[in-house]
């Protein structure tokens, strides 16, 4: 196992030209494996009435079809156990993971033996680039086990040569001991998890200042992207937060900032990053917004070939002031597809319900976006949830304030119902914003 | 990293005389490095008069005193957040885990990178004794994080080359459809959690011989070696079970029986193992009972010398049938000093009380020892609590027959309790037997 400098120059910073010809090359041998040895790629090729001879180069990705979480759901239960898209032989397989699958029966996910080594080198170099060293003590609190953040990020700690606490996504109080001793440096959790466990930290009574935690990433859900919730983690715990992201199909933690906090960095020799429109399925030109669709250069066990991650994102592959030269998701992932409110026209996201809700002092950090229906109007109502920090806010005047500063982000006018602090459901795992109470 | 066989028979199968040699060996190289790096040893060392130079055979090991969990949990007390018994350089530090700490605040040990290697080797090495081999499929429902036992085993599952199922402890209906499909056929959990497990294929209408499960380790807490338990586990789940044992202070998973299920195989080429009579610390002679007390050998970042384990077990050095010279805790784990209960002039252990519940076809798993006081005779009153698995039984019939057994096995006659199926706590963890509702 490779130790030391989690850095690599001739990797990070090579050209683009030379990132493509890395893509390509390796393209054309996964486009390979994959027909050969998946009968769930061999009839999506034929469908589209292409041959693995057509794919060369990362341009003719485009003719192969995206592949949905929908459709792998499908194909693992036509096909038990895993679906046909199994191309490493059975003696590699190393580690089952199952997505988290808010609706319906999670996908399983395989990682290889080498899947394993190359998620941990990837990994150790995202948590490199925003500041983890050897000698850090790196408290864990991404669920362990099935899920993948966990794991992922524990292998990469002690690669870098950190000590880990594998405390996991729970225990709050537990988590505020290990910052006080032995004294955590580096804290990985969801950014709601984080709010908790700074909200815990004041409740005792516990200054930042006291604590050595000296960074944090956050990730498995959307918050950090938001410059008010970063600001309200940093600020809770004392830290410099950074942006984390993931999934379960395609890869724990492949993409995060740098310590230039300038946007995602996308591991991008590993996986091919598109950017397509939505509805018509096209690229999107350099920095438009679309569903971010990847493709696997390197993955042995399970690999994607246009996995539609149903996250949207804008991509700037310009140089970074770090000096990287990876493809950036400018402002993190901007929302999910599925994520999407529909109301009165208006289309939003709750990651900007988060950007509001989260600006006001006075305003606790959770939220929830109501969605009811007027049976007397058959009109829907969509109202956004908060906490009230301290009994003695005017609620009138505030309801007012975030009712017009919300319009101005949604375009839409939500209503709003303030609650007394601690109101609303607290997670250590991926928070729900959406409530959807209409009658199906 | 080593892959394939992890059977090594010129370590394993290596003489008596040989295996003393090279723990004489590693014994100095520990004590030397415990003495030059730990200011615990040094004044432990100091306040029994002795000196490095003396400790040249395991026979010298007497003159050092033992160490308790109490002492260890004081020294982290007053010497945060580590106490003074760490020896391996912090950079070398790679993972913390706590003590489960059912009583008083947990004891952090420290694995060193080296550590994770060769409780990786080890583990591996005990798992291939019973019969895991490559392309198994390992559903390892011990507890990840944290907790020792969930870690250790998912290395040693890759490292064997099987694909774990990082589950951990919970979920019990996920259990059982990972069982169906993809058809785990090697299940590693406490034996609680497998007999609730067994509970739920039942309740499911899945027979056993539907599952490709073909043998399990269980281990964490008292059980498996108990026949009744071992027999109900073995039937509900349609394998060959077998007994696994660690704990956190010393190793994870560093014994377990192998296929001659002849005793747990005691690794003790890095664990040395001394069983001392209780009351005068001696050493008992072979084959006679006492508390198990092991010192590391080659442990780097938290090495003990003679922990105090409170474990208590019968050590047999002859050569196993299975060809196997390490020494074996012959009957498993034979109870906890810290769970006797003492009876009307009686002492007696929850696993005995166990062997007798468990050998009821009519009578569920759980089980409960529940101490009161009858405050008008000042007596205490024992009662044994259990669940009726049908409402016909006839309880009448049931409680004298329970009561007549248990008084063979314990030498007194608890009061006994029957109630519905059901009633008693579940736990995925380690089940408590004892409940002391004595006023303190």
């Amino acid at each position: 196992m490779s130790r030391g400098k989690f850095y690599h120059p001739e990797i990070e910073r090579m050209s683009r030209k030379a990132l493509r010809d890395l893509q390509n090359r390796r393209l054309r041998w996964q486009v390979r494996r994959c027909l050969a040895k998946s009968e769930f790629y061999r009839e999506k090729f034929k469908k589209a009435g292409i041959k693995a001879s057509h794919i060369k180069t990362v341009d003719d990705l485009v003719h192969i079809p995206v592949v949905t979480k929908q459709e792998l759901r499908e194909e693992q239960v036509k096909h038990p156990p895993f679906g046909r898209y199994t191309v490493a032989p059975s003696k590699d397989w190393r580690e089952l993971h199952p997505s988290t699958g808010t609706t319906g029966t999670p996908v399983n996910t395989i990682w290889s033996e080498r899947d394993v080594e190359n998620i941990t080198e990837v990994t150790a170099r995202t948590m490199w680039s925003f500041g983890v060293r050897p000698g850090d003590i790196i408290q864990n609190g991404f669920s362990y086990g099935l899920w993948v953040a966990g794991m992922s990020t524990h292998y990469a700690g002690e690669r870098i040569g950190g000590l880990v606490i594998p405390i996991g996504a729970s225990m709050t109080g537990r988590q505020v001991e290990y910052m006080l001793n032995p004294g955590s440096t580096v804290l990985l959790s969801t950014p709601s998890f984080a709010l908790h466990i700074a909200e815990n930290l004041r409740e005792r009574g516990v200054s930042p200042e006291q604590l050595p935690l000296r960074l944090g990433c956050f990730g498995g859900e959307g918050g950090t992207e938001t410059q008010a919730t970063r600001r309200k983690i940093e600020e809770g715990l004392g830290i410099d937060a950074y942006d984390y992201y993931g999934l379960a199909e395609i890869g724990p933690t492949f993409a995060s900032e740098c310590t230039a906090k300038a946007g995602l960095h996308l591991a991008e020799d590993h996986y091919l990053i598109e950017i397509l429109n939505p509805d018509t399925e096209e690229r999107c030109a350099e920095g438009e917004m679309g569903v971010l669709v990847i493709t696997h250069l390197s993955r042995e066990a399970t690999p994607m070939l246009r996995y539609w991650t149903n996250d949207y994102a804008r991509l700037d592959t310009s140089r970074c002031s770090c000096g990287r030269t990876h493809g950036r998701a400018i402002g993190g992932i901007l929302g999910r597809a599925d994520d999407m409110v529909i109301y009165r026209g208006a289309k939003f996201y709750p990651v900007q319900v988060e950007k509001v809700v989260r600006s006001y002092r006075e305003v606790g950090d959770e939220f929830l976006i109501e969605l009811t229906r007027d049976e007397s109007s058959y009109t829907d109502v969509c109202t956004v949830v908060c906490e009230c920090l301290s009994a003695d806010t005017d609620r009138a005047s505030l309801e007012q304030r975030l009712r017009k500063d919300l319009r101005e982000e949604l375009l839409v006018t939500p209503e709003i119902r303030i609650e007394p602090f601690g109101t609303l459901e607290r997670t250590t795992f991926k928070a729900k914003r959406i409530l959807d109470k209409r009658p199906k």
